[in-house]
């Protein structure tokens, strides 16, 4: 095991109604505050009355700004930037998804230095205060509710970058599995996928962490297990509910203490994939996971092996690899490009922007990935 | 799954030299600090002089109290009480072991409104501020280190209980696992036992949370794969690492999100053992715990099930109880009352115990429990 740090400050509320806690707790953390939501669902599917009701049934003044899109952009998170310093916000409040909610702390960073959001993303200046972030979140998948991370893009230069900071944990989160149940078959899937992507980016992560490789294993299997439950009744509660505690821990530190680091390299690649092609982010981890782990096998067999004697009892590579592309085709998640539409010449640009642009991130083991065994693997 | 809070402040510091922060971290916290220590041992195997060192490094002041006893005494935690409000004291460091940390902490809530420490633990009256409480391990048990927890024995009274307040989390916890090298081979057995005990009171209690149940046999298998080895070779830092994360995990809050609340009757009845007999108290889990099992047997059955099929692929009730039965006593831990030196009139001393003392808590099923039933299979 390495030497690490645990240490997760984020206060979350699970469960049906949590949010009838917000007029207690939002007074506590300010007086006027920028709501963030999506494109407009949370507005047809009544979610927005209840959380806007309890918002201004505490009393503090809520600034509103709409239109984060799925893959968030850097234009919305700088106008909301420019609004929110505009207006004198004190907190940012995100009701929706990943999107929005690292759209949420992106600005918080932003604001009380008055930065620019792309040059904290670019490592060019260091934030040294935020707002508090509070997440309302309407999606299980990104974890983004219960860590310091947040992934924007940027639609000129045509890069998609994560970056995490200690003042971007939120200091609320309430996750009402009720809010998930009218998110449609796909995007419920491609939130599996995801959680199931985060657990194995810090399983393929370098160094040896015993515990931490069990909490993954039980997170995986949680999803592998229950995914077919929820799909066959997406409005079920407790289903919904326990998909939604499995992505929270998928991505909360708790299956990376005691290693080096993550292998972030699928995110990287699918993060091309998005940018380019605009695809579900969900969606182009489970078409670049099969290649990514046919690549690991001359690499790390063992711990292909150990992943699968844990998932499926069957400690074969080729096993192991089958069953896991298998199980993102039973859930109908895209296991190749041409799935999701992309043929032709896109996959030579989707070489090109992997060489240019994803590759010039600090991220394990990119430098010396073969792409082109990659392409002919998804 | 039922409804939750997920809150867990403590910022956790492990590895190998990892008090080295402490003169950076100390004087953000305080200007002068109690520290707090056990009978010795520390200052006998060289951890005193490298943490008292880096305390001293870091300028502030220290008053020192020693004599902490492995089953903590109410008159201990006045007797510091008192010191500490004497010498203005503004934060307590806890250095050793499960009994040395929940004095710390029991100290810590009961010094800024010069309270009556039993006052606190009997719920008589309600703290409202604590000083910070700052955790150096020296013991992979019991989880303080990491909870808000803290037991605590009145010797007058022949009462030992738990109290837990969010304010008794420790603000930073350092956890080293070369620290724990020396502890021998006895109280690292206790400490095994003893995060095994957690686990299952957690899954044992009420309400369904499948990925806790998961985190659950994570850990248990962990501490059930691993003690045979570090048995085998006391000195291995790799393995004293796994053990004592895997004791924090045990009792941080992680098993038990999802759950209407714990089942903690074995360690209820545990510390009448320690109470009465001064029986190391991982000692007491094992004794009582295959009674309880039985006693489970014909109210949870498929609870016990589940348990087995998940660590010994053997989903009997009765092959599960002997397994884990057999794996305490594979490692040395007493699984009978003769086994620890109880006998003759001195069960009757316990079931009379039970009955005047631990039975006026308000323990999970204690109310309905057999006594006599119990004794006889310990």
């Amino acid at each position: 095991m390495e030497n690490f740090e645990a240490w997760n400050p984020v206060h979350l509320h699970f469960g049906r109604g949590v949010t009838s806690k917000l007029p207690d707790i939002l007074p506590q953390i300010g007086r006027k505050a920028l709501l963030l939501i999506g494109k407009g669902s949370v507005k047809q599917n009544g979610i927005y009355n209840i959380v806007a009701g309890a918002i201004n049934a505490s009393g503090i003044e809520m600034i509103e700004f709409e239109g984060i899109k799925p893959n968030p952009l850097l234009s919305d998170v700088r106008k909301a930037v420019a609004l929110g310093i505009a207006r004198k916000v004190d907190m940012v409040i995100g009701l929706g998804g990943g999107s929005v909610i690292d759209s949420a702390k992106a600005i918080a960073v932003s604001i009380p230095g008055h930065l620019d959001p792309w040059d904290i993303f670019k490592r060019v200046v260091k934030p040294e205060r935020a707002l508090p972030v509070v997440s309302v979140l309407t999606l299980a998948a990104t974890g983004t509710e219960m860590n310091q991370f947040s992934v924007i893009q940027n639609e000129e230069t045509l890069e998609k970058i994560g970056f995490g900071h200690p003042l971007m944990y939120p200091v609320h989160s309430f996750l009402d599995p009720s809010f998930t149940i009218t998110v449609n078959r796909d995007y419920t899937v491609y939130g599996i996928t995801d959680l199931i992507a985060h657990s194995l980016e810090s399983y393929f992560g370098e160094g040896e962490a015993d515990l931490s490789d069990r909490f993954v294993f039980s997170i995986v299997a949680e999803a592998m297990e229950f995914a077919p439950h929820l799909l066959a009744d997406l409005a079920s509660y407790e289903l919904r509910a326990r998909m939604m505690w499995a992505a929270t821990t998928a991505l909360n530190g708790l299956t990376g203490y005691g290693r080096r680091r993550g292998d972030w390299t699928v995110h990287a690649l699918g993060h091309s994939i998005s940018m380019l092609f605009d695809t579900p982010h969900g969606a182009t981890l489970s078409i670049v996971y099969p290649a990514w782990l046919k690549y690991l096998s001359s690499h790390i067999p063992n711990r292909i092996s150990k992943l699968g004697t844990a998932l499926f009892n069957d400690g074969s590579v080729d096993g192991t690899i089958e069953k896991i592309t298998g199980f993102f085709q039973s859930i109908g998640s895209p296991v190749t490009l041409a799935e999701a539409g992309i043929i032709g010449n896109d996959r030579q640009k989707l070489l090109e922007h992997w060489v240019r642009v994803q590759a010039q991130g600090n991220i394990y083991r990119l430098g010396s990935v073969d792409y082109n065994f990659l392409l002919t693997h998804m």
